[in-house]
């Protein structure tokens, strides 16, 4: 999977576009900010020429247009919503006035770009999938520039490079060099994890993020929606779930129209929004609104008053999983989704004697992890039912459940990763992993370098395992953030995984990261986006909010 | 110093205003949400008492007034503004409908809180200083509420636990209960360090942590306003040190106007601004500007092209640091100067052979300390000329360099901070203590336990050395944090370090303290500021920003 980084001749003014002598105090060692030969591409592309002609792009005539022979046009929305929002990435700060040009253009002004989609069926108005074509290749040259896609997916990223090439010159004028790119991404699967069950995120958050996310490259939302502290999801089927689960069952909820904004939002950025539904356990606000799903713990011979996991002994249990996850299977349009299955606790089922005595007809003996197996063997074949494939966390497969072939195992714990990483594949499942990315462990200093320096494939096994590896998840758990301080503490942090995940391993200079980096966050915050500093440093344009 | 935390019986209705399930899968002790019988006060005032008696208040009727008694009346704009400040956070979410009475009062309605400024001279126009009186006296009872302080410092406190009392019922009505509250800090100097060099940070960013600091009672903004990567303070004799130290001359400073209304909006609130100009180290950014005033250092038997720390052996840097600290004496009206001190690397000075012959000059031999002692001293003196107090790390006291008594050492390394603290206090000199509150260092949790644990006095030493003890300070270095990210990542967890300096010794309690915070930062989001949550809640009006 792992493409070759091509380069020719380079020279890249920044300009102002960056800033920063690093005097760090601490740990880490000490990275000088240089330009980078690649400018503040991020991710770095697969392969870059950028070569010393420069052009000059005019606020006022610069187009993103169809070429004619694209295969998907005007009726695009998904594109020509792009070419706006790209637009004023590129040109926001500046004032758009109309300038009546009586003399033809300047020679070295670069008028147009041409979004090219090369396939029959552009998938404009479908929703991107683990399979999706996300490739493209970007020609800037005279007399127009030209981005070739065979998918409307590619062509997203296409025109994030693009704006991602566009500087100010020492005079402040739109410039960007004559360049080819050919690109896709190294790995499938590039998310990040979102927890709106321990802080509530408001929609304006998610969308904040999701266009960050685009802005990375990543592509998969993992929406851990609900989870023990509050159940936000507001089911039809099930509305008591969220009225009585959620924090507040109308200011603290997802209702169906938020959920599908969230959904289109993301589609719009080529994103899929995976939804994670965490059973049996993380599972106390369900029971809230849902008598009799989870398990009553004993004390002593007497009901405690408290609860466990989800109840896996009643057949109601089942019929309420079915409802629910038919549900969910129109709601939520990707192939997968995640049905969590991390961390039970066996406590509350080993006091019930209910449970003991089911435990003794199956033959379970005291093992309760047979228990958990038998839930979600029976979870997994009620979701099989809707046509969906699932993501599991680890624990599922370590417990020795049937799984279909196409399941994607979740890799989370953060000892023995790289053993398990071989045992996943050894048996033959895809998988992910997050177990080096978990963002909400934070320390002082540029933790970033750390997750930059990962390398998924890094374990024993071979070239057939390696390619079951289809990607990753930076994961920021919601214990500590809200909308107070998400966004800042997941960018630029993520972005070292979102770089990982999409460039060639060969992309490990940890020196050219940072100076690219750099640049990319200074170029976040220009675009509204608080992405805290790496290091001692300045933006030219400082962010406006506290 | 320590008073004694009265209460009688309390019952408080916080309605909705809060709101958790603590559910952390992490290390901290589990700490529960209980409604604290002393409401969300915070800092905890020295006594207090509230009773079962609930009022009203009416946001169309209710006034802050002058008492007729008070020293300090319309002509006094400090508190003018401070009675429409603190009506704006009472009723700020409310609709001021002028609603017609023409029925008289509902006897359940507490009309009006009386301000009465009981000192012949209020200090209205004056500057906060060490020496401030800032207790107050609170009486909320019927027909109305009554505010004494000797001076507007105190009255200003009274004004933030007054509208700490203020909670909506049940039907969202806004009310009090009648209380009886005495206060008075424990140390006299509460102060945050910003660091302006590492970062810039907006003149609204210092406002908004300003107006931050007053709702938790801080009474010092420590400015450390220049470092070695940059020096935003324009200077009006030397303006050559921002024009080419400043990341940028113009959008990276701080203008002699800038100064003069962070120092206005600071007074307003009660709060000083003590600036740290830290030579000889931490001072590249000087370089700049200012030729000669480094030391130029040497590789082998020619100069580097590198500088060192201020060069002491000259005399124009004794001329410089007069001119330039006369000025600082005029610009900052506060009756100290912070001098910073710390952190001095020899190897520069070494490597000089120009510092060499003056080491053998003075007797030095090998003792660099001996050096930085003599320029130290010399500075001492010029800034002694200026009729300024100092404040200095406490290497500079730890190398022996003869200080005024009424100098303030200032205690920062992490190791042996007890010992440091007996020794300094055994000298005879007054103290504040920063190290247990670095704020800089962040960790996954609830670290603000751990700097509400840490008890300043806990040293051994007399009570006559205890008394030397005059605060602390919580830093946030700038390495990490720019407008992006500062505001969440000092609160609450600076309010922690805040009620440990306000209130009596015995306030121990950290689950009641737990409790308060918990809807004090709910209460800092509803006034605008992004503080970030403790643990796994939810606030009923949740931040709007991103």
């Amino acid at each position: 999977m792992a493409g070759q980084v091509g380069v020719t001749f380079i020279l890249l003014v920044l300009g102002s576009c960056w800033g920063l002598q690093n005097n760090d105090v601490d740990e880490e060692p000490q990275l000088v900010f240089q330009p980078s030969k690649y400018g503040s591409l991020w991710p770095l592309p697969q392969k870059v020429q950028i070569s010393e002609v420069s052009f000059k792009l005019s606020s006022s005539s610069f187009r993103i247009i169809d070429a004619k022979e694209s295969r998907a046009g005007a009726s695009c929305s998904l594109l020509q919503l792009a070419y706006r929002r790209y637009y004023e990435y590129m040109f926001g700060g500046v004032k758009k006035q109309k300038v009546n040009k009586s003399v033809r253009t300047d020679p070295t002004e670069l008028p147009e770009l041409q979004v090219w989609i090369t396939s029959p069926d552009s998938e404009c108005d479908g929703y991107p999938a683990v399979s999706s074509d996300e490739s493209y290749e970007l020609s800037v040259d005279q007399p127009f520039a030209v981005l070739k896609a065979p998918k409307v997916w590619g062509a997203l990223h296409g025109l994030e490079t693009f704006s991602q090439l566009v500087y100010e010159d020492e005079y402040g004028a739109k410039s960007i060099n004559s360049s080819t790119i050919s690109d896709f991404p190294r790995f499938a699967h590039r998310g990040v994890l979102l927890d709106t069950s321990r802080h509530f995120l408001p929609i304006k958050v998610l969308l904040a993020n999701l266009e960050t996310m685009a802005m990375n490259k990543f592509n998969v939302f993992h929406w851990h929606i609900v989870d023990d502290p509050s159940f936000p999801y507001l089911s039809q089927t099930f509305p008591e779930l969220s009225r009585k689960g959620a924090y507040h069952p109308y200011t603290h909820v997802y209702t169906p129209a938020d959920v599908k904004m969230v959904i289109e939002f993301a589609r719009l950025r080529g994103i899929r929004v995976v939804s994670e539904f965490d059973t049996p356990g993380h599972t106390q606000s369900w029971g809230k609104g849902q008598p009799d799903l989870l398990t009553p713990c004993y004390a002593g011979s007497k009901p405690s008053g408290t609860f466990g996991p989800v109840n896996p002994i009643l057949n109601s249990t089942y019929d309420f999983m079915g409802q629910f996850f038919k549900e969910i299977s129109t709601v939520f349009p990707d192939a997968y989704v995640h049905l969590g299955g991390d961390e039970v606790d066996f406590t509350c089922w080993k006091s019930n004697p209910d449970i003991q005595r089911f435990m003794e007809q199956q033959g379970f003996g005291q093992d309760y992890s047979k228990l958990e197996s038998f839930y979600i063997q029976k979870l997994l074949d009620i979701v099989t039912t809707t046509n969906k494939g699932y993501i599991i966390w680890q624990e599922v497969f370590d417990n020795g459940v049937k799984l279909k072939p196409d399941t994607v195992v979740h890799v989370w714990i953060g000892s023995g990763t790289n053993s398990e990483m071989s045992k996943v594949t050894a048996a033959g499942y895809t998988t992910i992993l997050s177990a080096p990315w978990y963002l909400d462990y934070i320390s002082v200093g540029q933790d970033w370098q750390k997750y930059y320096k990962v390398e998924p494939l890094n374990f024993n096994g071979t070239e057939e395992q390696k390619k079951l590896v289809i990607g990753g998840e930076a994961c920021l758990w919601g214990e500590y953030v809200d909308a107070t301080n998400l966004t800042p503490r997941l960018w630029p942090r993520a972005s070292a995984v979102a770089e990982r995940l999409w460039s060639a391993k060969e992309v490990t200079d940890i020196g050219d990261a940072y100076s690219r980096l750099s640049v990319h966050r200074c170029r976040l915050v220009v675009r509204g986006i608080p992405a805290e500093p790496l290091s001692p440093s300045f933006c030219p344009h400082e962010y406006k909010g506290i």
